[in-house]
């Protein structure tokens, strides 16, 4: 006997921070909506990435960035306190519990259903097979993803960390293998290694971020190896082996890396191999591809959106909640019958996803871009020119530490005239990025960036640094 | 009998960041240029303002930030050593030589003429009366100011410090007292303050940074106050006496301040009582009113310009630049008889100093803004509308310390629904301040601004809640 179908006009899978969005906008703008989450509410960002990688992070910046000064430096005399910033983070995480994101979500009048659930056809979820909620107007996909594994022999037996792992463990392992070279990977060794633990980055490619400017990654790797982490390009796991306490990892040229703990940090893929795909005609497992308002391309009757990093349109904290805000704004007004405006921009198009999406990557140095590098710029067949400048030539910067090193990068389009890809790499150059973000987005024209003038003498002068490269 | 003329397409009278630029743009466009300047090549700036003062207090802000969390505060065991920051401070005044930028002049093929230039009737300079530079298209005052001291009796055989004392001094008093309610006075009394003196500020008035949003006065006093400064509103000094190594300050109340070293930071006056305005028809000590391209109004045949402080457009260095950068160019527009575009927002017109200035307050907390304040905007007649957010509400400033502290506003024209005015007061927040810079000029409306998608976790999202609170 299948169960009694209980009925709301918009029905969420999952409730990280975009489904958490999504699921208010969708009430805000009147619509019944219920939650279905089986694990906690606020998802990997909240316990196991952004929130608790940030906080494993943040000390040993400032830290940094107190010795790179004379008169700073001799005041830090002792070490990093690896328990504070770890009690630190259990608070960030509220210790793995959501009791304060269930009662936000009950104040806003979503229904929350805990339990495993899975589409049952048109407009139908099934919760752990026993609760059927169907959707008058749509049913939004935000499962995310999860750390994928490589088969590797003897991987499974390791027993590795995932993200979740690094972001949650209790302890400071001696010695911490890392494989890897995307942002996981090197916030990671960056946190662990300031934490004390001997940190060894296995790299299988030449290089790290590679989906960013080539600088990025090396001014990165440079920061790493000045931290003390051993760095391995080239180079490739090939069996792993667990006896007791230590990790024999085996390389592709026979050599032997050994450690405590072994991070896999080798890429995402959807949660969705089990969330009932199939029944609507999809494959379980795959990526959800969708349009600018997150609508599912391949499902017709306009009633499937995959909102966040499960539509693998831009695997970002901060995207999933922009795609969020606007696939519920789109929701809202096909549901009222009004406009739905899904031009470039308009308020039903998540268009900053593939041209303005920024990323800081919270290492030190860190590493922010926001657009398109220069490769890609190219590769979307733009005529375009980039300028470089080396942040450290900045006033503002050589007052911020000593010895600042840092790049920036700006690819102008050169047909419209309008910034089309930022990239910062250097100390604290996080909160810089929006800057880049706004003049990207906003196609601010070149000759009007001449009058936003940066204030001096702060890092952000490097702005007027590259408007000049740009005119000379 | 009068010296030969020597004849140039430019004179540029003064050597600081606004006239090394503006005679660096008129090289730069093949006109002769000759700077005359009688002090420093690279001015206030360089030796006795920006670069000083924030040398001063870049270390101690690190130290706070580092003992702002757990983890890292145990690592602080130390004092700030105050020797290694004076010492620090000294190589970025370069020991108060000017070579390294005499030898950058050179290098542009620019002539240096030192000493004191006054003007000498139409196109003409005279240097310490001996030598005579003629210019075929302009003269350019570019004389800054001075510090203002107020009749006080006894002030002057107290031996005040000014704002050059402050940037300069060599040791760090026991007992400073900060008369003043400015930048300058609450950038000092920070400084000296983290660097071991006892401050004691006293205001005039009720409060601190006046021209800024009303929070950002409290929110800096509060920041001096919790550092230990000794903060005194609506006080006047009625009378100064030293005794040998103390002076003894006499409040309109009848209490006494007793310190070693006494810092008055009252207000700025032009440097233009001895720079022959008489000759071309103006008062001697005035502002020089000028028009977007710089030119001075008063003066007929459009020859004499006046960029930088001296024109009280925008007391900033990088505006000084930016004024220098555009008077430059309308100078070499109008010597090659070529356009001159002074439209708003043209190449000839400093349009920003007056719509999208930013400023930025190295305090702890920072204050920065730019363009308009919510007062100043009424005052414009501008219909408008604030909304202001608590920073320490967004996951990316509480990851940054704890107990952060800081507030943002944001006032929005209702009429052409873009923003005219950006403030934010709180720790690290400089180099967030040019995306309202680039918001406020490149007059990127709020529909646009929904899809600048700040970076999770950073102190950025904060423009995220502003946009939340306009639409709420």
């Amino acid at each position: 006997m299948s169960p009694k179908p209980e009925q709301y006009d918009v029905v969420v899978l999952g409730g990280g921070p975009t489904g958490e969005n999504l699921a208010d906008r969708a009430k805000a703008a009147g619509l019944s909506t219920v939650l279905v989450e089986s694990q906690l509410i606020g998802g990997e960002c909240s316990y196991w990435a952004c929130m608790p990688s940030k906080a494993l992070l943040r000390p040993w910046l400032a830290l940094a960035h107190a010795r790179a000064l004379p008169g700073t430096r001799e005041a830090v005399t002792g070490e990093l306190d690896a328990a504070a910033v770890l009690a630190r983070r259990d608070e960030f995480t509220w210790h793995w519990h959501d009791d304060s994101q269930v009662e936000w979500l009950r104040s806003t009048g979503i229904d929350l259903v805990r339990g495993h659930g899975r589409l049952a056809g048109e407009r139908s979820v099934l919760v752990d097979g026993e609760r059927l909620l169907t959707a008058r107007h749509a049913v939004a996909v935000c499962t995310g993803t999860r750390a994928a594994l490589p088969h590797v022999p003897g991987l499974a037996e390791a027993h590795p960390w995932t993200s979740r792992d690094a972001t949650s463990a209790a302890k400071v392992p001696g010695r911490l293998a890392v494989v890897g070279g995307g942002v996981v990977a090197v916030e990671m060794a960056t946190a662990w290694q300031g934490l004390g633990s001997r940190v060894t980055l296995l790299v299988r490619g030449g290089g790290v971020l590679d989906r960013m400017e080539p600088f990025a990654g090396e001014l990165v790797l440079a920061g790493l190896t000045a931290a003390g982490v051993d760095v391995r390009l080239d180079t490739e796991v090939t069996r792993l082996a667990r006896h007791g306490g230590e990790v024999t990892l085996t390389l592709g040229d026979g050599g032997t890396v050994l450690a405590d703990e072994v991070l896999y940090a080798t890429g995402r893929v959807p949660r969705t191999e089990d969330i009932g795909l199939e029944t609507v005609g999809l494959e379980p497992g795959s990526w959800l591809d969708v349009d600018d308002s997150c609508l599912v391309r391949a499902v017709e009757g306009g009633w499937l959106y995959a909102a966040g990093d499960v539509n693998h349109r831009a695997l970002l904290t901060h995207q999933g909640k922009y795609q969020a805000r606007i696939t519920g704004a789109a929701i809202a007004a096909r549901a009222a019958g009004t406009a739905v405006d899904t031009s470039r921009w308009g308020p039903h198009a998540a268009s900053a996803d593939t041209v303005g999406a920024p990323q800081v990557v919270f290492t030190e140095p860190e590493a922010a871009s926001v657009g398109l590098s220069l490769a890609e710029a190219e590769r979307a067949g733009l005529r375009v020119r980039a300028v470089d400048q080396e942040i450290g030539n900045v006033a503002g910067a050589s007052l911020y530490g000593d010895d600042y090193r840092g790049r920036a990068r700006m690819v102008v389009d050169l047909d419209r005239d309008v910034i089309v890809g930022v990239t910062f790499v250097g100390p604290a150059v996080a909160e810089l990025l929006h800057s880049a973000t706004v003049a990207v987005v906003g196609e601010v024209p070149i000759a009007r960036l001449w009058h936003a003038v940066p204030a001096y003498p702060t890092i952000s002068e490097v702005w007027l640094r590259l408007l000049e490269s740009l005119r000379g």
